[in-house]
């Protein structure tokens, strides 16, 4: 019988927000406003697909402590460089490397996360920093009771004190903490260090040609499909 | 011309919160359940009283870090020998400890907060520990956007690390963040690190009884009477 869950703890990227889809909308308005003609999924899905190994460098000790909104913009700037972007101030860099404040919620993400909330304690536990999750929430109207982030002890997940850390800082033991997330690795991690699970199944994160796996695994406390669908499995 | 506030931090006990009131009346509950017989007034004002001298054994180094849940834990083990509060098991105590999860905002604070939200960041920055802020928003319905505390930087109110670091987690300078608070000195070591200020007079803080200094002052960006006063002088 497992314990009861006082707080679930959520990834956010991929997992609450489609940060592809919203990349490719805010970048349309930029080609509009100006005049970029840039393949803006496959940028987003390179700015995406550095973001590991920045994180990596930091967890491994080859870069110093640095948060996302660094890491994006180190990557951002290869980028811009790789895709032939040119003519962009110093002022619209940093506004386009914040599109990442700017992504918008899965259709059922707020409405889940609303009745979540009604028995439990909702948290981000993202390796997103906390202005980055702070304008998010403000951006997409995100009801989270708390903003948890690996910036808050310097460990990014899948590193087990970022896991541990939540937990200390909300004061309940790992058993009573439930890791929600898009991503198995993360779940995985989450269970090693004793929080309990919840998959939810997001086939689109990576656009509609991508293949994801989103097989329910027997290992995590639950699988889902949507967060309103968590809910009612947590008879919220 | 000050700069355009972005983000609002708010001092918790005592400015959002009734932390006196709310002892009494949980006082009264343990007197009727565990046949106390307390002064819960003065049990409250003790405590209180040694919140202060406790942050500061941290703040000069005399103690190692801790956080108020165990600062208080601390304080309050003392009182019932003093207040001669015998028969508690360990349960009770932690139990009675956490009342300060559980204080009762001030009949203006909810509804001053949800209109100061629309317009700003509306965040904690108290020298209570993140799960004591998150459980009582979570109980009197406070409705932050980001739970900032003293415990994320390891720096007690009123060093000035406390209101940098908020700030940089918020990624805002410090001119474009106001502190609210019921108490001058907070607003002034706010304002020596560059923050602007809020006052919000408490005159009941200390019981009816009490005296306190509620007086405007001109140093201070706004002096206001209540969180709707100060929505309104923001234009929310």
């Amino acid at each position: 019988m497992p314990a009861p869950v006082r707080a679930l703890t959520f990834d956010v990227f991929g997992t609450v927000v489609d940060w592809r889809g919203s990349i490719i909308k805010e970048g349309a308005e930029w080609t509009r406003s100006h005049h970029i003609q840039a393949d803006w999924a496959a940028l987003a899905d390179a700015w995406r697909g550095g973001y590991g190994p920045s994180m990596d460098l930091v967890r491994t000790g080859k870069l110093p402590w640095m948060n996302i909104d660094q890491l994006h913009r180190r990557i951002l700037d290869g980028l811009l460089e790789k895709f032939k972007i040119s003519g962009l101030s110093e002022t619209d860099k940093q506004r386009l490397n914040k599109v990442w404040h700017r992504l918008h919620p899965w259709p059922d993400a707020v409405a889940g996360l609303t009745r979540l909330k009604t028995k439990h304690i909702i948290a981000t536990l993202s390796n997103g920093n906390v202005a980055l999750l702070t304008n998010m929430a403000k951006f997409g109207g995100l009801p989270w009771d708390v903003i948890l982030s690996a910036e808050l002890v310097k460990h990014y997940k899948p590193d087990p004190e970022a896991y541990l850390g939540a937990c200390r800082l909300l004061d309940l033991p790992p058993a009573e903490v439930m890791m929600v997330a898009a991503h198995k690795n993360d779940l995985r991690a989450a269970a090693r260090a004793g929080l309990q699970t919840a998959f939810v199944a997001r086939p689109l994160e990576r656009g509609p040609g991508a293949k994801m796996d989103v097989s329910p695994e027997p290992e995590f406390t639950h699988n889902t499909r949507s967060f309103v669908e968590l809910a009612e499995k947590l008879g919220c």
